[in-house]
């Protein structure tokens, strides 16, 4: 075994990438900042209890689990908005707040390829607000931060979970049958799809519906199509509320970069309501994934309607080298002194820094390593001190 | 048990302390990149191994542990001056770098209180250098980084391993013995140091240099003394090396914010030269801590000479708090739109958010909502529309 090797999904960031990231962080933590979101970073250890009996929220074979000095049994944070709706729900006047967080969450198993078990991300949650204009503004939000981020051409993919969910019930399955015809649609699995729905019993109608699924993706007008799939009251009311966000939404001036998509049927989690991704051509998994849960912060005490998204930082670097946006790199100037000049180069490093340039000052005195520098390739400022 | 509940010595940072936090952290970033440090951010899980084998580092109590799903042992890194060492030692270009960070570190027992277990510290590592013109580069940039922090009045508390090393060598003490008498030392356990040395057989030199510790500490005079106390040649060469430290940073001027301090003999760790603190009266414990460590990356398969300091960010923010220096806080101003001006108060808002105004927009429409916060002592911009 290699002992200067790291686990599986692990890595350390290199200067180059940290460079990116730490300049995407600084412009995302301005933009949020600005837009009245306030920081607050949850504690990265938590107990395992507090999560255990979440409905729908992690499963426990994703959780890095691990033991406290007094036995009990701890996880590293396996998710922002689980930790965010406990402190909301929790902590005095944060019921009604728009918070913003840039943190890792962890994942035992991410799909079991354990490529990325280290996730850092940025993200918000608007908490004590509901209706279509509070919808409306975290998907505005979404796209204002996929620009701020440098993004070039992006889609917020918007559906609802309500639509999905409504038709199933109307089949009448089991929650167990609504999962395994949940996977199947998400896997574009029609034939399965309708093997199950036949042995459930479901009309035509409502087979029509589900397999239609996958087509439902596109301009508002797939809004239309979708309601006349679907009659029952549960679907009828997500494909109304989705009208008047999209209409929100044109009138602010984003339609152009949203898509409407009822055959996105993801795991079913904490969301409640409208569900959102934001996406690029060049990453094949979502950039930013949010959503509204209403009755998460319910399973901490308190009720508070919610909305919000996170970002992946690391994709949407890999987004941004794939567009080519990335700005080039520059290697700092040195300021290199002559032996005995070494507080008046110090001097001279302090005033360029403090000027906002770049610059490092070589331990090393003597025009011998100024020269060794300057083959480098480095921009040297040489330092003599008084004759 | 509640549910809501954080484990001992974790905790949870609400908006006002994260906004002076991600304030503090911003400025300094700013600083450290000015200055010619690049950004890393070390994988925060490692394998246990990777550390095991690490003389006089972290004690294997003291890491949270964890198993992977391959039966493996990892640990939540323990320390990030190891683990930025093991990526200079095994990444290409990084044995000659400057580096810094911002990361957590975690600590199981932290002394045994448990007050702070998950620790945000921000860094720097000079790797590949020597030298006195080295150490005072060091020493003079954390006054720089504790002065960017806005920390009125601090004292760098700079000492040597190698001169109580030279001492207890010279006294003939076993590894055990030393690592005991530090202890008293650390301690100023005058009676249990002085026992000690008379059962080791330490002549009355040696037990009045020992004794005489605590009282090595204030200006450059300070080493005077210390060279006449020990004669053996590891004491010397660290009063010398301190000498010419010392006289570059009076040359550089920052004299009157540096004490000698000979006495204070940390835990035997990495350290293998000079060590420094950072301290403010109204914290009782260090702000910054760092020194030389020449020999930690030999561990990891190089040998890479380097010094470099951490910053405890939350002591950091305790300070402010207790020096009175701390910004008020400020809340956004909110944009409440009449029912149906929705886009133009998205319009509005997006405007003064973009030029620079911190504002939020409310999710609620109509003049009732402007006017309850309002009462709530909010600025209101109230967007009609058309009429």
């Amino acid at each position: 075994m290699n002992y200067c090797k790291l686990p599986a999904g692990v890595q350390d960031i290199l200067p180059r990438e940290c460079r990116i990231l730490t300049d995407l962080k600084t412009r995302l933590q301005q933009k949020f900042t600005a837009c009245g979101f306030q920081p607050v970073l949850p504690a990265a250890l938590e107990y395992y209890d507090s999560y255990a009996r979440i409905r729908n929220a992690v499963p426990q074979e994703q959780m890095f689990k691990l033991t406290d000095t007094d036995g009990k049994l701890l996880v590293l944070r396996p998710d922002m908005t689980l930790s965010i709706s406990r402190i909301a729900a929790t902590r005095q006047g944060l019921d009604h707040a728009r918070l913003c967080y840039f943190a890792d969450k962890w994942e035992l198993q991410c799909g079991g390829d354990l490529t990325s078990r280290e996730i850092f991300q940025a993200g918000v949650e608007c908490l004590g607000e509901e209706g279509a204009f509070s919808d409306a503004q975290a998907i505005a939000f979404a796209a204002e931060c996929l620009k701020e981020a440098g993004l070039r051409e992006f889609i917020i993919d918007v559906g609802h979970v309500g639509y999905f969910s409504g038709i199933s019930e109307e089949c009448g399955l089991s929650e167990r049958e609504a999962e395994l015809l949940r996977s199947y649609v998400d896997a574009k699995d029609g034939l399965n799809a309708e093997r199950l729905l036949e042995k459930a019993g479901a009309g035509k109608g409502l087979r029509n519906a589900i397999l239609a699924l996958p087509t439902l993706f596109g301009g508002a007008e797939v809004l239309d199509r979708a309601a006349e799939l679907a009659s029952n009251s549960r679907s009828a009311a997500a494909i109304e509320h989705l009208k008047r966000v999209s209409a929100l939404l044109a009138e602010m001036g984003y339609d152009k970069c949203v898509c409407f998509d009822l055959g996105t049927v993801k795991r079913l989690s904490y969301y409640s309501g409208i569900v959102f991704s934001g996406l690029v051509k060049e990453v094949g998994s979502p950039l930013l994934s949010g959503g509204r849960y209403d009755f998460l912060a319910d399973d901490f005490g308190k009720h508070i309607p919610a909305v919000g998204f996170a970002m992946g930082l690391k994709r949407i670097l890999i987004a941004l080298e794939r567009q080519g946006t990335l700005p080039s790199e520059r290697k700092p100037d040195v300021v290199v002194c002559a032996a005995g000049a070494e507080a008046a180069g110090y001097r001279t490093f302090l005033a360029l820094a403090s000027s906002g340039r770049n610059v490092s000052l070589s331990p090393v005195c003597g025009a011998e390593e100024a020269d060794r520098l300057k083959a480098e390739g480095y921009t040297v400022i040489y330092e003599e001190g008084k004759a």
